[in-house]
């Protein structure tokens, strides 16, 4: 058997950034990418969309909250998220890629809205940092049988 | 309902190289994580565990092959690569983290056992870049209930 025959026609078609935010609205698992003290790193969080930005959780002092401090006041990290909705059986899904800067939120004012976003950590313990991702460029592919 | 109520308690806990390997020997779908013209990217790719590296196949003179050209002999890019199983219902789920250099497949032995590992792209077309991910730091964790 032939990897041709074994690999049904499948097409990608790039997604509208339109499109992109309509998948990922409804919120749930996307995967953080990010530049750690040990080189490129990527761990899943939960997450919701909210007033356009990407929310999500995690420890502060954490390694994620340490390695996201630019140590200069409203300077930021550009980090990358990724979301998909991959069905192993019939091969085909979509995934959505977020680029844009990683804010911490410190203020009261910004802290209300991301509190707003209801978004919830799984791990228990003090995860007290909201994290939010302000899209400077959303894309997106689909995989398809042709 | 506050938002302790709606998290019962989880723990997270570090996993040992060993057992990392053990969870995502099965290959399946894992997510690329690498420094592309447009910043930071990620990328879910079909993936195989093949004597000890990832591999998986790519279009050639597609983006990705392209990003990860460094253009010097026998000199690759650092870059990550993710691998989860999630039960969003139940809350808990594992994720691993492979970091180390991306490598394109272009002598004949190399490709060749590449081609044993048996990985196959979904989407059709010319998939003809292999690409071997040969881990240099393997780390992960695990989410359970408490």
């Amino acid at each position: 058997m032939t990897n041709q025959s074994r690999t049904p026609e499948r097409t990608i078609e790039d997604l509208a950034e339109v499109e992109c935010l309509r998948l990922i609205a409804p919120g749930g698992i996307g995967r953080i990418a990010f530049k750690s003290r040990f080189g490129l790193a990527v761990l899943p969080v939960n997450y919701r969309l909210h007033e356009g930005a990407i929310v999500f959780r995690t420890a502060r002092h954490s390694a994620l909250d340490e390695d996201l401090q630019t140590g200069i006041a409203d300077a930021d990290y550009l980090v990358a998220f990724e979301i998909d909705e991959i069905d192993k059986a019939a091969r085909v899904g979509w995934s959505v890629l977020i680029q844009g800067p990683a804010h911490r939120v410190e203020s009261e004012t910004e802290r209300a809205s991301a509190v707003r976003a209801g978004v919830e950590p799984w791990p228990a313990g003090e995860r007290e940092l909201f994290v939010q991702i302000i899209p400077s460029r959303v894309t997106g592919r689909r995989i398809l049988s042709a």
